[in-house]
Protein backbone atom coordinates (compact mmCIF):
# COMPACT_ATOMS: atom_id res chain seq x y z
CA UNK A 1 0.00 0.00 0.00
CA UNK A 2 1.36 3.41 -1.56
CA UNK A 3 1.96 5.98 1.44
CA UNK A 4 -0.02 8.70 -0.53
CA UNK A 5 -3.49 9.19 -0.65
CA UNK A 6 -4.04 10.50 -4.33
CA UNK A 7 -7.71 11.36 -2.99
CA UNK A 8 -6.63 13.76 -1.00
CA UNK A 9 -4.47 15.16 -3.38
CA UNK A 10 -7.16 15.63 -5.98
CA UNK A 11 -9.48 17.19 -3.42
CA UNK A 12 -7.26 19.65 -2.41
CA UNK A 13 -7.07 20.36 -6.41
CA UNK A 14 -10.78 20.65 -7.07
CA UNK A 15 -10.96 23.38 -3.97
CA UNK A 16 -7.29 25.11 -5.94
CA UNK A 17 -9.19 25.15 -9.50
CA UNK A 18 -11.49 27.78 -8.55
CA UNK A 19 -10.64 31.60 -8.31
CA UNK A 20 -11.07 34.87 -9.70
CA UNK A 21 -11.13 33.66 -13.34
CA UNK A 22 -13.43 30.65 -12.25
CA UNK A 23 -15.46 31.64 -9.24
CA UNK A 24 -18.28 29.28 -10.46
CA UNK A 25 -17.62 26.13 -12.15
CA UNK A 26 -19.77 23.09 -13.85
CA UNK A 27 -18.70 19.51 -13.52
CA UNK A 28 -17.32 19.45 -16.92
CA UNK A 29 -15.42 22.78 -15.88
CA UNK A 30 -13.89 21.72 -12.81
CA UNK A 31 -12.83 18.03 -14.56
CA UNK A 32 -11.38 19.78 -17.79
CA UNK A 33 -9.50 21.45 -15.49
CA UNK A 34 -8.09 19.27 -12.49
CA UNK A 35 -7.45 16.61 -15.92
CA UNK A 36 -10.08 14.27 -13.53
CA UNK A 37 -12.75 12.29 -14.99
CA UNK A 38 -16.32 13.26 -14.34
CA UNK A 39 -17.31 10.96 -12.32
CA UNK A 40 -13.89 11.66 -10.15
CA UNK A 41 -14.87 15.63 -10.62
CA UNK A 42 -18.39 14.60 -9.28
CA UNK A 43 -17.56 12.47 -6.52
CA UNK A 44 -14.95 15.43 -5.29
CA UNK A 45 -17.58 18.18 -5.41
CA UNK A 46 -20.20 16.36 -3.97
CA UNK A 47 -18.00 15.74 -1.15
CA UNK A 48 -16.86 19.19 -0.55
CA UNK A 49 -20.78 20.25 -0.65
CA UNK A 50 -21.40 17.40 1.92
CA UNK A 51 -18.09 18.81 4.18
CA UNK A 52 -19.62 22.32 3.59
CA UNK A 53 -17.10 23.56 1.80
CA UNK A 54 -18.58 24.28 -1.51
CA UNK A 55 -22.38 25.01 -2.54
CA UNK A 56 -24.29 24.10 -5.68
CA UNK A 57 -27.22 24.95 -7.27
CA UNK A 58 -27.54 21.60 -8.93
CA UNK A 59 -25.08 23.18 -12.15
CA UNK A 60 -23.06 25.47 -11.15
CA UNK A 61 -20.46 24.89 -7.72
CA UNK A 62 -19.09 27.22 -5.84
CA UNK A 63 -16.93 27.52 -2.77
CA UNK A 64 -18.24 28.48 0.43
CA UNK A 65 -16.22 30.18 3.19
CA UNK A 66 -15.60 27.45 5.25
CA UNK A 67 -12.30 26.72 2.93
CA UNK A 68 -11.07 30.27 5.29
CA UNK A 69 -10.76 27.97 8.02
CA UNK A 70 -8.21 25.91 6.82
CA UNK A 71 -6.03 28.83 5.73
CA UNK A 72 -6.59 29.98 9.28
CA UNK A 73 -5.69 26.58 10.91
CA UNK A 74 -1.83 27.69 9.82
CA UNK A 75 -2.34 31.20 10.85
CA UNK A 76 -3.44 29.95 14.16
CA UNK A 77 -0.83 26.96 14.74
CA UNK A 78 1.52 29.90 13.72
CA UNK A 79 0.61 31.95 17.16
CA UNK A 80 2.44 34.91 15.30
CA UNK A 81 -0.48 37.36 14.14
CA UNK A 82 -1.87 37.20 17.34
CA UNK A 83 1.14 38.49 19.09
CA UNK A 84 2.16 41.01 16.62
CA UNK A 85 -1.08 42.01 15.36
CA UNK A 86 -1.66 44.71 17.89
CA UNK A 87 2.02 45.89 17.55
CA UNK A 88 1.91 46.23 13.99
CA UNK A 89 -1.17 48.53 13.89
CA UNK A 90 0.90 50.70 16.82
CA UNK A 91 3.57 50.82 14.40
CA UNK A 92 1.51 51.57 11.48
CA UNK A 93 -0.03 54.57 13.30
CA UNK A 94 3.24 55.91 14.34
CA UNK A 95 5.33 55.89 10.97
CA UNK A 96 1.97 56.47 8.75
CA UNK A 97 3.50 53.76 6.34
CA UNK A 98 2.56 50.22 5.80
CA UNK A 99 3.92 47.18 7.80
CA UNK A 100 3.82 43.59 7.44
CA UNK A 101 5.08 40.19 9.13
CA UNK A 102 5.96 37.58 7.56
CA UNK A 103 7.91 34.10 7.83
CA UNK A 104 10.24 32.25 5.32
CA UNK A 105 9.34 29.10 3.26
CA UNK A 106 11.60 27.77 1.33
CA UNK A 107 12.73 30.53 -0.69
CA UNK A 108 9.78 32.67 -0.25
CA UNK A 109 8.99 34.90 2.30
CA UNK A 110 5.00 34.46 3.18
CA UNK A 111 3.24 37.19 4.42
CA UNK A 112 1.31 36.59 7.48
CA UNK A 113 0.44 39.68 9.46
CA UNK A 114 0.05 43.31 7.42
CA UNK A 115 -1.47 46.46 8.34
CA UNK A 116 -2.23 49.06 5.42
CA UNK A 117 -1.83 52.74 5.78
CA UNK A 118 -2.23 54.39 2.29
CA UNK A 119 -1.71 51.95 -1.09
CA UNK A 120 1.63 52.33 -2.09
CA UNK A 121 1.52 52.17 -5.92
CA UNK A 122 -1.41 50.10 -6.20
CA UNK A 123 0.65 46.91 -4.44
CA UNK A 124 -1.83 44.91 -2.99
CA UNK A 125 0.38 42.94 -0.71
CA UNK A 126 -2.40 40.19 1.00
CA UNK A 127 -1.90 37.78 3.74
CA UNK A 128 -0.60 34.29 1.89
CA UNK A 129 1.52 36.32 -0.62
CA UNK A 130 4.39 35.34 -1.09
CA UNK A 131 7.82 36.96 -2.79
CA UNK A 132 11.24 35.70 -3.47
CA UNK A 133 13.52 36.22 -0.34
CA UNK A 134 16.66 37.47 -1.85
CA UNK A 135 15.05 40.22 -2.86
CA UNK A 136 12.61 41.35 0.14
CA UNK A 137 14.58 43.15 3.32
CA UNK A 138 12.53 40.93 5.45
CA UNK A 139 13.74 37.77 3.32
CA UNK A 140 17.40 39.15 4.02
CA UNK A 141 16.73 39.57 7.75
CA UNK A 142 15.78 35.81 8.10
CA UNK A 143 18.07 34.44 5.37
CA UNK A 144 21.28 36.71 7.40
CA UNK A 145 19.98 34.11 10.26
CA UNK A 146 19.97 30.86 8.15
CA UNK A 147 22.35 28.20 9.40
CA UNK A 148 22.45 26.92 5.85
CA UNK A 149 23.24 29.77 4.10
CA UNK A 150 25.82 28.47 1.67
CA UNK A 151 23.13 25.40 0.84
CA UNK A 152 20.76 28.10 0.25
CA UNK A 153 22.59 30.30 -2.29
CA UNK A 154 24.16 26.86 -4.04
CA UNK A 155 20.39 25.86 -4.74
CA UNK A 156 18.14 29.01 -5.24
CA UNK A 157 18.27 30.90 -8.73
CA UNK A 158 18.50 34.76 -7.40
CA UNK A 159 16.10 35.62 -10.34
CA UNK A 160 16.17 39.94 -10.98
CA UNK A 161 13.08 41.10 -10.23
CA UNK A 162 14.33 44.68 -11.28
CA UNK A 163 17.72 45.51 -12.62
CA UNK A 164 18.40 46.74 -9.20
CA UNK A 165 17.59 43.36 -7.65
CA UNK A 166 20.94 41.25 -6.23
CA UNK A 167 21.67 38.34 -8.36
CA UNK A 168 25.12 37.49 -7.23
CA UNK A 169 25.31 34.94 -4.49
CA UNK A 170 28.55 36.12 -3.39
CA UNK A 171 27.55 40.10 -3.82
CA UNK A 172 23.99 38.80 -1.59
CA UNK A 173 26.55 36.76 1.01
CA UNK A 174 28.19 39.89 1.70
CA UNK A 175 24.84 42.01 1.96
CA UNK A 176 23.32 39.44 4.27
CA UNK A 177 26.94 39.91 6.33
CA UNK A 178 26.40 42.75 6.77
CA UNK A 179 22.59 42.74 8.00
CA UNK A 180 23.61 40.73 10.46
CA UNK A 181 25.86 42.84 11.93
CA UNK A 182 23.82 46.18 11.69
CA UNK A 183 20.23 43.97 12.67
CA UNK A 184 18.39 45.66 10.20
CA UNK A 185 18.12 45.36 6.62
CA UNK A 186 17.20 47.82 3.37
CA UNK A 187 16.23 46.53 0.19
CA UNK A 188 15.57 49.73 -2.15
CA UNK A 189 14.18 48.97 -5.45
CA UNK A 190 14.99 45.80 -5.76
CA UNK A 191 11.26 43.99 -5.74
CA UNK A 192 9.71 46.89 -7.13
CA UNK A 193 11.17 50.33 -8.56
CA UNK A 194 10.00 52.59 -6.32
CA UNK A 195 9.55 50.51 -3.71
CA UNK A 196 11.73 50.62 -0.57
CA UNK A 197 11.65 48.78 2.79
CA UNK A 198 13.29 47.78 5.61
CA UNK A 199 12.97 44.95 8.29
CA UNK A 200 14.42 43.71 11.32
CA UNK A 201 14.01 39.98 13.23
CA UNK A 202 12.00 38.51 15.43
CA UNK A 203 13.19 36.24 17.55
CA UNK A 204 11.74 33.75 19.58
CA UNK A 205 14.25 31.96 22.42
CA UNK A 206 16.87 33.63 20.67
CA UNK A 207 15.69 32.16 17.37
CA UNK A 208 14.63 34.45 14.57
CA UNK A 209 11.35 32.90 12.87
CA UNK A 210 9.64 35.76 11.45
CA UNK A 211 10.71 39.51 10.18
CA UNK A 212 8.22 42.67 10.87
CA UNK A 213 8.72 45.68 8.21
CA UNK A 214 7.66 49.07 7.03
CA UNK A 215 7.53 49.83 3.15
CA UNK A 216 7.93 53.57 1.94
CA UNK A 217 8.41 55.36 -1.24
CA UNK A 218 11.45 56.45 -2.56
CA UNK A 219 10.08 59.89 -2.15
CA UNK A 220 11.13 59.48 1.24
CA UNK A 221 14.59 60.50 1.97
CA UNK A 222 17.08 58.21 2.99
CA UNK A 223 17.52 60.17 6.15
CA UNK A 224 14.29 60.12 6.90
CA UNK A 225 13.96 56.11 6.61
CA UNK A 226 16.91 55.69 9.07
CA UNK A 227 15.59 59.19 11.99
CA UNK A 228 12.06 58.39 11.48
CA UNK A 229 11.77 54.70 10.72
CA UNK A 230 14.24 52.51 11.84
CA UNK A 231 14.42 53.32 15.45
CA UNK A 232 10.45 52.52 15.47
CA UNK A 233 11.10 49.08 13.65
CA UNK A 234 13.45 48.06 15.94
CA UNK A 235 11.31 48.48 18.89
CA UNK A 236 8.38 46.78 17.24
CA UNK A 237 10.90 43.89 16.54
CA UNK A 238 11.68 43.66 20.40
CA UNK A 239 8.55 44.19 21.82
CA UNK A 240 6.73 41.13 19.48
CA UNK A 241 9.91 38.96 20.79
CA UNK A 242 9.14 39.88 23.89
CA UNK A 243 5.93 38.76 23.75
CA UNK A 244 6.23 35.52 21.95
CA UNK A 245 8.83 34.29 24.87
CA UNK A 246 6.10 35.44 27.44
CA UNK A 247 3.82 33.37 25.92
CA UNK B 1 -19.81 3.46 -4.81
CA UNK B 2 -20.74 5.70 -2.52
CA UNK B 3 -20.20 9.15 -3.61
CA UNK B 4 -18.43 10.68 -0.60
CA UNK B 5 -14.84 10.55 -0.46
CA UNK B 6 -13.99 9.91 2.99
CA UNK B 7 -9.88 10.21 2.08
CA UNK B 8 -10.66 13.95 1.73
CA UNK B 9 -12.97 14.33 4.67
CA UNK B 10 -9.90 12.61 6.61
CA UNK B 11 -7.34 14.92 4.85
CA UNK B 12 -9.08 18.04 5.69
CA UNK B 13 -9.63 16.87 9.21
CA UNK B 14 -5.98 16.45 9.65
CA UNK B 15 -5.19 19.92 8.09
CA UNK B 16 -7.94 21.41 10.87
CA UNK B 17 -6.80 19.59 13.65
CA UNK B 18 -3.53 22.10 13.59
CA UNK B 19 -4.60 25.11 15.95
CA UNK B 20 -2.61 27.25 18.40
CA UNK B 21 -3.01 25.47 21.33
CA UNK B 22 -1.84 22.68 18.99
CA UNK B 23 0.98 24.17 16.12
CA UNK B 24 3.37 20.93 16.37
CA UNK B 25 2.25 17.40 17.05
CA UNK B 26 3.24 13.70 16.60
CA UNK B 27 2.28 10.80 14.44
CA UNK B 28 0.40 9.98 17.47
CA UNK B 29 -0.45 13.27 18.61
CA UNK B 30 -2.99 13.33 15.37
CA UNK B 31 -3.88 9.94 15.71
CA UNK B 32 -5.48 10.92 18.74
CA UNK B 33 -6.91 14.05 18.21
CA UNK B 34 -8.87 12.98 14.74
CA UNK B 35 -9.76 9.39 15.49
CA UNK B 36 -7.36 7.88 13.21
CA UNK B 37 -5.70 4.58 13.27
CA UNK B 38 -1.90 5.57 13.18
CA UNK B 39 -1.04 3.78 9.66
CA UNK B 40 -4.08 6.11 8.59
CA UNK B 41 -2.92 9.34 10.22
CA UNK B 42 0.77 8.82 8.86
CA UNK B 43 -0.72 8.39 5.24
CA UNK B 44 -2.12 11.53 5.66
CA UNK B 45 0.64 13.54 7.21
CA UNK B 46 3.27 11.88 4.57
CA UNK B 47 0.62 12.84 1.16
CA UNK B 48 0.20 16.54 3.00
CA UNK B 49 3.99 17.07 3.25
CA UNK B 50 4.43 15.68 -0.13
CA UNK B 51 1.74 18.08 -1.73
CA UNK B 52 4.20 20.62 0.63
CA UNK B 53 1.31 21.85 3.06
CA UNK B 54 2.82 20.03 5.91
CA UNK B 55 6.98 19.73 7.21
CA UNK B 56 8.13 17.28 9.23
CA UNK B 57 11.40 17.07 11.56
CA UNK B 58 10.70 13.26 11.45
CA UNK B 59 8.67 13.03 14.67
CA UNK B 60 6.90 16.78 15.24
CA UNK B 61 4.34 17.75 12.08
CA UNK B 62 3.71 21.59 11.72
CA UNK B 63 1.39 23.20 9.03
CA UNK B 64 3.41 25.14 6.31
CA UNK B 65 2.18 28.50 4.60
CA UNK B 66 0.75 27.17 1.27
CA UNK B 67 -2.47 25.96 3.57
CA UNK B 68 -3.40 29.47 3.05
CA UNK B 69 -3.75 29.43 -0.57
CA UNK B 70 -6.09 27.05 -0.37
CA UNK B 71 -8.18 29.87 1.93
CA UNK B 72 -7.36 32.37 -0.78
CA UNK B 73 -9.10 30.55 -3.31
CA UNK B 74 -12.03 31.27 -1.68
CA UNK B 75 -11.37 35.03 -1.14
CA UNK B 76 -10.10 35.11 -4.69
CA UNK B 77 -13.46 33.51 -6.21
CA UNK B 78 -15.16 35.83 -4.62
CA UNK B 79 -13.59 38.64 -6.39
CA UNK B 80 -14.87 41.34 -3.48
CA UNK B 81 -12.17 41.63 -1.61
CA UNK B 82 -9.40 43.06 -4.15
CA UNK B 83 -12.73 46.07 -5.36
CA UNK B 84 -14.25 46.38 -1.70
CA UNK B 85 -10.29 47.04 -0.14
CA UNK B 86 -9.59 50.18 -1.74
CA UNK B 87 -12.50 51.66 -0.43
CA UNK B 88 -12.46 50.35 2.86
CA UNK B 89 -9.70 51.95 3.30
CA UNK B 90 -10.39 55.04 2.56
CA UNK B 91 -13.10 54.54 4.85
CA UNK B 92 -11.34 53.89 7.53
CA UNK B 93 -9.09 56.93 7.01
CA UNK B 94 -11.77 59.14 6.71
CA UNK B 95 -14.20 57.66 10.12
CA UNK B 96 -11.09 56.85 11.74
CA UNK B 97 -12.75 53.56 12.79
CA UNK B 98 -12.34 49.89 12.04
CA UNK B 99 -14.44 48.67 8.67
CA UNK B 100 -15.46 45.39 7.42
CA UNK B 101 -17.21 43.85 4.54
CA UNK B 102 -18.67 40.22 5.60
CA UNK B 103 -20.37 37.88 2.95
CA UNK B 104 -23.38 35.56 4.05
CA UNK B 105 -23.31 31.67 5.03
CA UNK B 106 -25.96 30.36 5.87
CA UNK B 107 -27.15 31.80 9.53
CA UNK B 108 -23.48 33.33 10.06
CA UNK B 109 -21.97 36.41 8.51
CA UNK B 110 -18.10 35.63 7.18
CA UNK B 111 -15.33 38.43 7.25
CA UNK B 112 -13.58 38.71 3.53
CA UNK B 113 -12.34 42.06 4.09
CA UNK B 114 -11.56 44.21 6.97
CA UNK B 115 -9.32 47.54 8.05
CA UNK B 116 -8.66 47.88 11.64
CA UNK B 117 -7.87 51.45 12.68
CA UNK B 118 -7.62 51.01 16.38
CA UNK B 119 -8.57 47.99 18.53
CA UNK B 120 -11.94 48.89 19.91
CA UNK B 121 -11.89 46.89 23.16
CA UNK B 122 -9.86 43.87 22.29
CA UNK B 123 -11.99 42.49 19.78
CA UNK B 124 -9.69 40.98 17.22
CA UNK B 125 -11.94 40.41 14.43
CA UNK B 126 -9.84 38.72 11.50
CA UNK B 127 -10.91 37.44 8.09
CA UNK B 128 -12.76 34.20 8.32
CA UNK B 129 -14.29 35.34 12.03
CA UNK B 130 -18.03 34.75 11.86
CA UNK B 131 -20.97 35.87 14.05
CA UNK B 132 -24.80 34.99 13.84
CA UNK B 133 -26.30 36.93 11.50
CA UNK B 134 -29.32 38.24 13.24
CA UNK B 135 -26.51 39.95 16.03
CA UNK B 136 -25.14 41.97 13.60
CA UNK B 137 -25.52 45.26 11.51
CA UNK B 138 -24.33 43.39 8.63
CA UNK B 139 -26.66 40.22 9.35
CA UNK B 140 -29.66 42.82 9.23
CA UNK B 141 -28.87 44.24 5.86
CA UNK B 142 -28.33 40.96 4.35
CA UNK B 143 -31.22 38.94 5.89
CA UNK B 144 -33.63 42.35 5.07
CA UNK B 145 -32.86 41.23 1.26
CA UNK B 146 -33.15 37.60 1.57
CA UNK B 147 -36.61 36.37 -0.28
CA UNK B 148 -36.79 33.14 2.03
CA UNK B 149 -36.81 35.30 5.50
CA UNK B 150 -39.75 33.74 6.85
CA UNK B 151 -38.03 30.10 6.18
CA UNK B 152 -34.78 31.66 8.13
CA UNK B 153 -36.51 32.81 10.52
CA UNK B 154 -38.28 29.55 11.90
CA UNK B 155 -35.44 27.63 11.50
CA UNK B 156 -32.15 29.62 13.04
CA UNK B 157 -32.46 29.85 16.59
CA UNK B 158 -31.81 33.55 17.66
CA UNK B 159 -29.56 33.41 20.39
CA UNK B 160 -28.96 35.86 22.87
CA UNK B 161 -25.33 37.07 22.39
CA UNK B 162 -26.18 39.83 25.26
CA UNK B 163 -29.16 41.02 27.17
CA UNK B 164 -29.97 43.70 24.33
CA UNK B 165 -29.74 40.72 21.46
CA UNK B 166 -33.92 40.64 19.91
CA UNK B 167 -34.19 36.93 19.88
CA UNK B 168 -38.01 37.32 19.14
CA UNK B 169 -38.41 36.62 15.48
CA UNK B 170 -41.85 38.96 14.61
CA UNK B 171 -39.29 41.70 16.43
CA UNK B 172 -36.51 40.92 14.46
CA UNK B 173 -38.83 40.46 11.13
CA UNK B 174 -40.30 44.28 12.06
CA UNK B 175 -36.76 45.32 12.71
CA UNK B 176 -35.37 44.42 9.39
CA UNK B 177 -38.45 45.55 7.86
CA UNK B 178 -37.45 48.87 9.06
CA UNK B 179 -33.69 48.25 8.06
CA UNK B 180 -34.78 47.20 4.02
CA UNK B 181 -37.05 51.00 4.12
CA UNK B 182 -33.95 53.01 5.45
CA UNK B 183 -31.24 51.21 3.35
CA UNK B 184 -29.12 50.45 6.63
CA UNK B 185 -29.08 49.42 10.19
CA UNK B 186 -27.80 50.09 13.42
CA UNK B 187 -27.35 47.04 16.17
CA UNK B 188 -25.86 48.66 19.56
CA UNK B 189 -24.95 46.19 21.90
CA UNK B 190 -26.64 43.59 20.25
CA UNK B 191 -22.79 41.27 19.71
CA UNK B 192 -21.47 42.48 22.78
CA UNK B 193 -21.64 44.98 25.29
CA UNK B 194 -20.28 48.44 24.18
CA UNK B 195 -19.63 47.97 20.71
CA UNK B 196 -22.24 49.46 18.16
CA UNK B 197 -21.94 49.20 14.67
CA UNK B 198 -23.55 50.34 11.35
CA UNK B 199 -23.97 48.32 7.75
CA UNK B 200 -25.16 49.07 4.51
CA UNK B 201 -25.68 46.65 1.05
CA UNK B 202 -23.07 46.06 -1.13
CA UNK B 203 -25.32 45.49 -4.52
CA UNK B 204 -24.15 43.26 -7.72
CA UNK B 205 -26.77 44.00 -10.58
CA UNK B 206 -29.26 45.03 -8.12
CA UNK B 207 -28.97 41.84 -5.90
CA UNK B 208 -27.25 42.12 -1.74
CA UNK B 209 -24.27 40.23 -1.91
CA UNK B 210 -22.37 41.32 0.62
CA UNK B 211 -22.33 43.89 3.37
CA UNK B 212 -20.00 46.96 4.43
CA UNK B 213 -19.95 48.60 7.77
CA UNK B 214 -18.08 50.78 10.29
CA UNK B 215 -18.15 49.78 14.27
CA UNK B 216 -17.65 51.94 16.72
CA UNK B 217 -18.21 52.42 20.91
CA UNK B 218 -20.92 53.75 23.01
CA UNK B 219 -18.56 56.53 23.56
CA UNK B 220 -19.83 58.29 20.28
CA UNK B 221 -22.83 59.86 20.61
CA UNK B 222 -25.43 58.67 18.59
CA UNK B 223 -26.05 62.14 16.63
CA UNK B 224 -22.39 61.92 15.47
CA UNK B 225 -23.19 57.98 14.23
CA UNK B 226 -26.06 60.03 12.10
CA UNK B 227 -23.88 62.70 10.99
CA UNK B 228 -20.49 61.61 10.84
CA UNK B 229 -20.90 57.79 9.84
CA UNK B 230 -23.55 57.20 7.78
CA UNK B 231 -23.04 59.39 4.83
CA UNK B 232 -19.97 57.99 4.29
CA UNK B 233 -20.71 54.16 4.60
CA UNK B 234 -24.00 55.05 2.29
CA UNK B 235 -21.30 56.50 -0.17
CA UNK B 236 -18.74 53.95 0.55
CA UNK B 237 -21.21 51.09 -0.63
CA UNK B 238 -22.51 53.01 -3.77
CA UNK B 239 -19.11 52.99 -4.63
CA UNK B 240 -18.25 49.34 -3.98
CA UNK B 241 -21.51 48.52 -6.06
CA UNK B 242 -20.55 50.53 -8.78
CA UNK B 243 -17.45 49.21 -9.04
CA UNK B 244 -18.87 45.53 -8.80
CA UNK B 245 -20.72 46.07 -11.75
CA UNK B 246 -17.75 47.23 -14.16
CA UNK B 247 -15.77 44.08 -12.99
Amino acid sequence: MSDFVQSLERGLAVIRAFDADHPEMTLSDVARVTGLTRAAARRFLLTLVDLGYMRTDGRLFTLRPKVLELGYSYLSSLGLPDVAQPHLEKLAAEVHESCSVSVLDGSDIVYVARVPTKRIMNVMIEIGTRFPAHATSMGRVMLAAQENLDDFLATTPLTALTDRTITDPVELKSELSRVRAQGWSMVDGELEHGLRSIAAPIRNKGKVIAAVNISTHVSRPIESVHDDLVPPLLATAEAISADLNLS
